[in-house]
């Protein structure tokens, strides 16, 4: 058990960025969001999953929807006690701790503003050791626990709580709510135990990526190479530099739907990268050849800073490095491939890991 | 309070289905599921809205969406105790009653094998006088009362409990969360208290309907007009004879949207009437005038029997009598007609009462 200072919650922020795979919401809103709570709750108090005891109740708050509209919306307080009050006749008071449900710049980041509100713990660990866009798309489900009951508010009072029949139908519910709701909407739910999370979270994660965060910050003041220390701390690789040439993205069914075209540059020079995504980068083409796909993780960073550019900031003329990062293993189980991998998402390929696409070139 | 026997339920079914204005479900599906309750869990037991306790728990279950794939789909036993058990948890075990929301073969015949199954009374009195294709559209949102909490649940067992801003968002929210069950699904929901019952239902509509049935029912055993003791019971116009000309019909958002044309025959020989329905019939044109609109009641009935020919069963070449039907006087106040008059539907025209526009007829 330890607090987290203001420090501590940028770190997080930054390395959550960058593990989101363009996903997860704008770090900098996060990050300001829980910076406020800190200063009006004190600081949220980070507990390890071994804390937890074997049956004590712990959920996760999480942002649903496309990215694009939370940057102009972003009043998410008032709609997070709301889905937490929603859900509270089914937990009856009962629950012990938070967790994020994803590694993402808002989304691991607001839990601990929350968390600092309702003045209880953040467990460090969450669900998917990355982001993605589906309600279902977490490693609880490959342990085949429940999402429900799951909760959505938005600001106008509304709220919503689903139980659904398996977290597929989590999701298919939720999209359409969220939608009716204006394309974002804060959740609530993943209810499990202290052991369920031992057995089926990805453990660890909030302080793996307050050390990422940590490295570059650091890297930062000694004007050192932050792209570096990602490698070194992820055991990732470098897919592509170069400059982005053409950006296309629309908004449908709750999600930020796209692609981004970068020329290469450097070592890249005259190489041509095609990075799909859906909130998060999907998969990654050099030359027409995959060079990653989820469930491994496919990150843009700001070639001169390190810092992570989410899908909705993406523009025409930015220089950026991909990174690509190998995932954690619960997502390269025969099941996990199936549930996280290319397929999910109609690319009629074979999930091959990072490592393989990219021994060649390393 | 009384207890309903298997006539008396054929003759609410009947009832209701011509206080339905064309929606509301088929009412021999209806009269089905309320006879099979009646063997196995006994006989329905009405009370009059009188004996409500003044703080005692009504609410009232319906089926939301199109009413056209409810006729391949009518398994709706679990799906109802699904939604029953989803608001338990908000009624804590305190129901004592349940309330038809809408007059309507289906809708109102339902309630009664549920409440059956429950042991528990239904009340004579409903939320329209008549079937309406909202959630929104009930009296009670004239009268400031909620809809929810309202549950709504399919039979794959995804329940969804919605806390709506106001009836409209509720309508809203459910109507988003029936297209992804399938176009129909059994919702639960509009708790009040007896005193909010007794000033905002329509009252005794149970026993309205059941003496309409009960008459067209005895007309038939003495070869008499049925139609002649309808327009007696509700002081119904007959608005057209004709036949079938033409049906057009299409399923969106969970309804079913249409249009009937018929051509004249005897007293209306030459003429031509034109009725658009949404799950309900809306407004009824002859020769390019409206001789009724929502909120009246607009009913096709067949020439032969008198019974009501719902929307989803309107077939080229039936031979059919229009009826028009003045509604409850809580639907022609201001309120009442900015609600659920033709202009909420998109028709950009005033309400005028049915006997102001067949005035002249008569």
């Amino acid at each position: 058990m330890r607090t987290l200072d203001v420090e501590n919650i940028k770190d997080i922020a930054r390395g959550s960025a960058i593990l989101a795979t363009g996903g997860g919401g704008d770090p900098y809103l996060g990050m300001l969001a829980a910076v406020r709570a800190l200063e009006e709750f004190g600081p949220p108090v980070v507990i390890d999953p071994d804390e937890i005891p074997d049956d004590a109740l712990v959920a996760s708050p999480i942002m649903i929807g496309a990215p694009v509209p939370l940057i102009e919306k972003l009043s998410i307080g008032p709609e997070l006690v709301t889905v937490y009050r929603a859900l509270d006749r089914y937990f009856e008071g009962n629950l012990y701790a938070l967790m994020s449900a994803e590694m993402g710049g808002v989304n691991s980041v607001v839990p601990l503003a929350f968390a600092s509100r309702l003045g209880i713990p953040i467990v460090d660990a969450d669900l998917m050791g990355r982001a993605y866009p589906e309600v279902n798309l977490v490693t609880y489900t490959l342990f085949g626990i429940s999402a429900s009951p799951f909760a959505l508010a938005d600001e106008r009072g509304n709220a919503v709580v689903i139980t659904a029949a398996d977290n597929a139908w989590a999701e298919r519910i939720a999209r359409a709510t969220v939608v009716e709701f204006g394309a974002i909407a804060p959740g609530f739910g993943y209810p499990a135990t202290g052991r369920q999370v031992r057995e089926a979270a990805i453990l660890r994660s909030l302080s793996h990526a307050e050390s990422i965060g940590r490295a570059v910050r650091e890297a930062h003041a000694r004007k050192a190479d932050a792209v570096e220390e990602i490698l070194r701390l992820t055991n990732g690789f470098v897919l592509f530099r170069g400059k982005i040439v053409d950006v296309e993205r629309r908004t449908a069914r709750g999600w930020s739907l796209g692609e981004a075209v970068l020329d290469g540059q450097d070592d890249f020079a005259g190489s041509r990268m095609d990075i799909r995504f859906q909130n998060e980068n999907l998969v990654a083409m050099r030359d027409g050849e995959y060079v990653a796909t989820v469930p491994d993780l496919i990150t843009i960073l700001d070639a001169e800073t390190g810092e992570a550019i989410t899908t909705e900031h993406l523009r025409y003329g930015f220089r950026v490095i991909v990174l690509g990062v190998p995932c954690d293993e619960k997502w390269r189980t025969e099941a996990g491939v199936a549930l996280g991998g290319p397929r999910h998402f109609n690319y009629d390929i074979d999930y091959v890991p990072i490592e393989e696409l990219n021994a060649a070139r390393v």
